[in-house]
């Protein structure tokens, strides 16, 4: 026995990554709504310094001030409500900003066309969603190119088959074949049609976001809709502290039809903001709760939801930088703010400024999702599909990350104490010296046991090699391929149907082709 | 602003992966000797539900006992010490074992060749060594091969050159061109000789540990062994729940030198334990506490560190896995159990089953390494390297986990809170939708803001392509050429030198080839 760790014994031979990939194709039935975490959020900061922490928000509210620009409502409703109003510009007395949000929701159910797929967000839960924005697509036989809508509903058509995503996203990526002011339409007919999850709607113009919630009128009814969540949109702060009027508009129409917007400022440190962390912590929570106090404003008790989107840079080259360690601290913090105003939590998934999939690409993903985990965050956008920050979705990519997005359900469930986890009988069964594996203990338990990741492979050395050394990204493209070949769409009432696309060929015949 | 969240902005262009790397190559004298952490570990379990397991690991210890196979010595000496010795078994009342282990410091310097690079273990201090115990190495060029001397030498090197890494480690892989019974001195000799950092002998068989202790001597001087600890041995028990007398040898050979046993279980569940996790952690804790109980037994206040080693396994295919989420809960654990009893606790780092480093290699080795870094270990072996379940220790590997190493040392460093880090005076400075840039704020913070991992690319696509593609992989091989050749031998005394080779020469002529 010269190195016992470094030699793991075999039980017997494994399967192909073939037979694990077609068993995960398989499976998107399986999964479970969303989370339930059994695990408490880490707590970086004591309370101490999060009200230091609260305090500086505020100072930045009360001394700098939020620009809105262009929407003169936006300035009014602010302005009714006690803020300082001078010209774009407003300000805030210490805590006002966050008690006009505090007739948010701390939790609310975003209902899915599939009532078996709705999302508790907020509390305890935790709904993971793919990547969101990218220009381009990249997968291993085709490189990169621009997104098409033929991407955009593959993309919709994985996130319905696997059982690690709760949630089929927004603008998956941009179908750049269609124009710019209808692909709206196009998108939120693929997320109804070809998936049966909750999903994101435009955010780009309000008349888009407008059209989107029609769509969802359609989809759900319109009564049903203005009294349940069944759509969100996440509207981007123009950080530092600026709200303009494309963003302020699609919020507000979200908000206005009771639907949630997902309130995010963009801030990578050095650029949007400050570089320390703390500096942009508390701008970021600034920027924040103004808008989920915006949506208030226009309809008292609307869901939203306080999102958060931090990034580093490397400062030699002025690259933004993604999977590092100050936004995974910063994140830890973020997850405390949000707890303590009372809102359920968007944050980042899978993040990495990697072009390709390769190792650089998942450990910096897991670095930044692990945060999110960690963090305690409800809504997880970015939780698979993610490469090259962000620019470009990747379709192996999107399946080595769900290997992951199945982890966090483990992992969040954390560790039960029964009695029959100690395997006391399995002890005094099997003895000293003796192996666990026909004990009864480990029949009781061999099925669900272990997490066990569809594409990592764990066989070995010989096996590996003879099954073609492959590398994780070589099965994924495999998997993508099957995923894709075995997807049944799921079904949905003629005349819904009908009427989507009539609504939106209606929508097209009204408006001239756009393409920037 | 159509997808501000999928635009980065750029300064100016970056540099390429090959200035990083020289970069990185001729860092090795910058970083600090180990991290000091400034957050506190991730407590999973309440104390009412650490109580229960160690009440469980009792129960284990009292029912169903430990074996100590061949060594009538060590059974003599819990004998004595109150233990029910029947033949091999070994039983004990509640709260016994841990009583014995009470003489253990909890913390403790294993003092470095070069005393700028002694180490702390044990308290808030985090170590990072090597992957041990590889039979096989792999790199890019030439595939995977069993290890060498020349191997071995080389990832002594690499050790050496990084700033990421606090200490040498032990077989960092295994030389199998030099024979069974004299590899042990070539070994040592490499870690003093090449590198200045601490680093760890022989367990194999007593005399091995017996020759490691000696060259130590030879190196720092007897009177300074006797009295302080300048040497590792890490010992494996024979879960479950055995001890043979390989392993107490090399144990009872350490504690009596005053040096530090690192007492680590290998239970991988569902094999060397149950599979359920409660079960292996109380198992991990009984048997590490007698382990830990034998090294106070032999020399009441020797250093001795609390081990770890937990995994899993695909159980259709017998595999074992490594990164999963049931043993990065399971640590957590251990943790709070190690700091219970008040010894330092070693876990392991960047653990995968995958046979090259992929994304799978990364993604498994980061889940791997939080858990380590939350779990509170203040001794994390395997923190770069390993492959394939430990049977390959990697090059490239090592450089990419090194990426991971260096962001250690800024995630437990935390987030400062202190005023200027809020950078109240650059909001001021800024205002409103401008960029900080050229804020005072962020020329103030400018070189040490943010932690840029060498091998990452976070250029843009163009760049990124321009440059040829590369993935982390090829930018690590390259890497490994450059550190290698860059590398500049410490300096040694001459006749501590010349005494080293004397006594491995000697040894060596007294004994005769073993090969297996």
């Amino acid at each position: 026995m010269t190195q016992p760790e470094a030699a793991p014994p075999r039980l017997r031979t494994g399967g192909r990554a073939g037979r694990a990939a077609t068993r995960a194709a398989s499976a998107h039935a399986q999964g479970p709504p969303y989370i339930e975490r059994q695990i408490a959020p880490y707590e970086l900061l004591d309370a101490d310094a999060l009200s230091l922490m609260e305090s500086k928000a505020d100072q930045i509210l009360g001394e700098v001030g939020i620009e809105i620009r262009d929407d003169a409502e936006a300035l009014q409703l602010f302005r009714a409500a006690g803020a300082v109003v001078d010209g774009l510009n407003v300000r805030f007395q210490p805590g006002q900003v966050r008690e006009l949000c505090a007739t948010a929701p701390t939790e609310f159910t975003q209902h899915a066309r599939n009532p078996a797929r709705s999302v508790q967000i907020g509390g305890n839960n935790v709904v993971l969603a793919p990547t969101y924005g990218s220009p381009f697509v990249r997968d291993l036989p085709g490189g990169r190119r621009y997104g098409t809508i033929a991407d955009f509903q593959n993309f919709v058509k994985l996130a319905y088959s696997t059982p690690w995503l709760h949630h089929s996203g927004g603008t998956v990526c941009e179908p750049t074949d269609v124009a710019v002011n209808k692909r709206h339409l196009d998108m939120v007919y693929a997320h109804l049609r070809y998936g049966d999850k909750g999903f994101m709607g435009s955010v780009t113009a309000p008349q888009r976001a407008a059209d989107s919630i029609e769509m969802a009128r359609i989809a759900f009814g319109a009564e049903f809709v203005d009294s349940n969540c069944v759509i969100l949109g996440n509207v981007n702060v123009n950080s530092p502290l600026v709200w303009d009027a494309t963003m302020t508009g699609a919020l507000k129409t979200y908000a206005a039809a009771n639907q949630a917007a997902v309130v995010v400022p963009f801030i990578l440190g050095g650029a949007m903001g400050p570089v320390t962390t703390a500096g942009a912590v508390a701008q970021a929570h600034a920027e924040t709760m103004v808008g989920v106090a915006l949506t208030q404003l226009v309809r008292p008790g609307a869901p939203v939801i306080y999102g958060n989107f931090l990034s580093s840079m490397a400062l030699r080259s002025g690259s933004p930088t993604f999977g590092m360690p100050e936004p995974a601290l910063g994140s830890l913090i973020v997850g405390q703010l949000a707890r303590r105003v009372g809102l359920p939590l968007r944050c980042s998934g899978a993040f990495t400024s990697s072009k390709v999939p390769d190792g650089q690409a998942m450990a910096e993903s897991t670095v930044s999702m692990m945060s999110a985990l960690l963090c305690g965050a409800n809504f997880i956008l970015h939780s698979a599909g993610w490469l090259e920050g962000g620019l470009a979705m990747g379709y192996e990519k999107f399946m080595m990350d769900l290997d992951l997005c199945g982890a966090a359900h483990t992992y969040l469930k954390g560790v039960s104490l029964d009695d029959d986890q100690f395997a006391l009988d399995a002890f005094n069964e099997v003895g000293p010296g003796k192996h666990f594996f026909g004990s009864q203990h480990t029949l009781r338990h061999y099925e669900t046991a272990f997490y066990e990741p569809p594409l990592s492979d764990s066989n070995s050395f010989e096996q590996w090699r003879d099954a073609g050394e492959t590398t994780s990204e070589q099965r994924a493209a495999v998997l993508v391929r099957e995923t894709l070949a075995n997807y049944e769409m799921p079904p949905m009432d003629e005349a819904t149907d009908e009427a989507l696309l009539d609504f939106m060929g209606r929508r097209k015949s009204e408006m001239t082709d756009q393409w920037y």
